[in-house]
């Protein structure tokens, strides 16, 4: 009968849904499970380290002074840390990067001169002449050591990600705006953006080789690390004191590991890690903590340790009576590396 | 009988006889484990660090030349390095730190420089205006970073141990030499010896106030670490090819655990060390220790590894595409310090 006919084509229609439905839902499934896999691949927790801009002042000229900030945003591209914050141990009380310049002396000024060479080092050589304008700072920017990380891109390198800068010319109706990423042809991006930007391209797979441009899209800077898995640099934060480095973090839910360095802190070999979202290591300058401590309004306390989750002596039996701030970041990431890697791992570190 | 009274005199003779003998050997039995147990405690064994004088060329000016050359110093001294073997991988054969000077540069000279910067660093200051004259090598030794070790002492500290000076004054009949320690007081020791040269004295335990000069004996230089445990500087050595670096070893026994340092190594998170007596742990220069290898005229290998116990990448994941020798080591030795203390704590090490 009809109504029999329409009832087995409305089934065979349910069914047909059904198994569709059910064919999305797979692949779903599957899609997630490659994010999940991909994720735990590249982990995406993120290590901060913070230092007093002060250590500078411990440099004998201003060459050194300029090495020594060299060696820092050295040390922390060698362990692929995400941001590094310069906090103020002496109450200049710095905001920002801005302000007023008074000479590349030997003493004061730190804080600031810290983190404008940490942002130069950390903007690939291509980029600097547009963000970088001459500046009595980077006088021996000269002397520094290349950062050598990969979003330092030499010109023919092939890569899935590049940094560039929005150029200043307008694009066509309908276009995107066009980038420079270092490359020997201009990137068109997806979108239209202010002039003078920097952003993060994820370059398209295919590219005419006839065509004048490259094409891309703009993706958020975390990307390349997240996604691709590749340490693309670290953000600088100044802090106008040791406890704005906690408050004022950029990670919404803060800091949920924080690891404070000193020579009177307990044996790092008989610690372990447990798997954090965001870990903060600190040091301090030519006093220690203590005097970090000391010196912020904010702080009752007068033992450093009380401040942290876990309070480290990274060197045990040193055979210095002092390990300056700029060997200590090598040596405690050195050790840390290999407890942050066995906390991801489920492998005991101890 | 007198027979029986002799035979019984004989008989508590031999007795006495032994019993004397069973306290001898109890008490050496004794000695024997005090000496074990003090052994166990401040260990024995060696650790040896070598680099190629080359690295100095990586350096953009010839202030930076000296501070490479103390960073150098500073790495070995914080994880209490006994020797350090500078090689020559250009051929240029130097066999010591005497030799011509072609002048301060920017390039060239590396290796006699090197062992002469670590030298200087390690002598106490106020022994060095007697073995250090005036040389255009130590022109900008004023920007060193002082090593700051135990054997550094500053005048008034107080100490079992201190270097000195055998002082040009020809000592009375029968009484040891006069010799300058960088006391207030000069210290009398024990023997007569040759004014000039440098030697290792223990203080006795008590000192007459009012007496113009200390009293002292002098001990072999490995005494202060090996019987008092504290770290004592280290030795300098002048290798003219890496393969010098084994062959030339100045322990009777050689290096019983070599290892060397690469990107290219195994990762050191998967490596355990076994117990040594001497360690020797190579860096390469600019271009690793591929290019130390085809330099070595002795060495018919391209492959470095072959030479070492064992080859390590000692920074597994590492954010910059070369990490620099004078990072390496500290880098190195911090994950090899764990390492080196699990081997002699008898703990796994992974
Ligand atoms: C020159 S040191 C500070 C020395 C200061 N006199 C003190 O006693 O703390 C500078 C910084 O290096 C780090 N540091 C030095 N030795 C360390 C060790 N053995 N373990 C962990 N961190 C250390 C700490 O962050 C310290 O604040
Ligand atoms: C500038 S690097 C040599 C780079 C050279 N292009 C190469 O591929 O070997 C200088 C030295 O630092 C040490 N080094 C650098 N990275 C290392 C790593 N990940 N593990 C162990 N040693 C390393 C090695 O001793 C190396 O010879």
């Amino acid at each position: 009968s009809n109504r029999e006919m329409e009832y087995k084509l409305n089934e065979a229609k349910k069914q047909r849904k059904e198994a569709k439905l059910i064919k999305q839902l797979e692949k779903q499934k599957q899609q997630d499970a490659a994010e999940r896999a991909e994720l735990e691949q590249s982990p995406t927790y993120t290590v901060s380290v913070a230092l007093p801009g002060s250590v500078l002042d411990n440099a004998q000229s201003p060459e050194l002074r300029t090495y020594l900030a060299g060696q820092i945003a050295r040390a922390c591209v060698v362990f692929s840390i995400d941001e590094i914050i310069v906090f103020d141990e002496q109450g200049e009380d710095v905001k920002s990067v801005e302000g007023e310049f008074k000479g590349v002396g030997k003493k004061g000024h730190a804080c600031i001169q810290l983190a404008r060479i940490l942002q130069y080092l950390e903007c690939p050589q291509y980029l600097r002449k547009w963000f970088f304008p001459k500046h009595p700072d980077l006088q021996y920017a000269g002397l520094l050591n290349p950062l050598d990380s990969p979003h330092h891109m030499r010109i023919d390198e092939e890569s899935k990600y590049r940094e560039g800068i929005v150029l200043d010319r307008t694009p066509k109706q309908g276009k995107g705006s066009l980038v420079n990423c270092g490359m020997r042809k201009e990137v068109r991006i997806d979108k239209q953006l202010q002039s003078g930007l920097r952003v993060t391209v994820q370059l398209s797979k295919t590219q005419s080789q006839e065509s004048k441009l490259c094409k891309g899209v703009v993706v958020a800077p975390h990307v390349p690390r997240t996604e691709g898995g590749l340490y693309w640099g670290y953000t600088v934060r100044l802090a106008s004191c040791l406890s704005s480095v906690f408050t004022e973090s950029p990670y919404k839910e803060g800091y949920d590991l924080t690891i404070g360095t000193s020579e009177r802190g307990s044996n790092m070999d008989q610690s372990t890690l447990s798997p954090f979202k965001h870990l903060l290591v600190v040091f301090g300058g030519l006093q220690g903590l203590e005097a970090s401590v000391d010196a912020d309004q904010n702080l009752d306390v007068s033992d450093p340790s009380v401040l942290f989750d876990l309070y480290l002596n990274t060197c045990p039996d040193q055979g210095s009576r002092t390990i300056r701030t700029e060997e200590a970041i090598l040596i405690s990431m050195a050790g840390l590396r290999q407890k942050i890697s066995a906390a991801f791992s489920g492998v005991s570190n101890v």
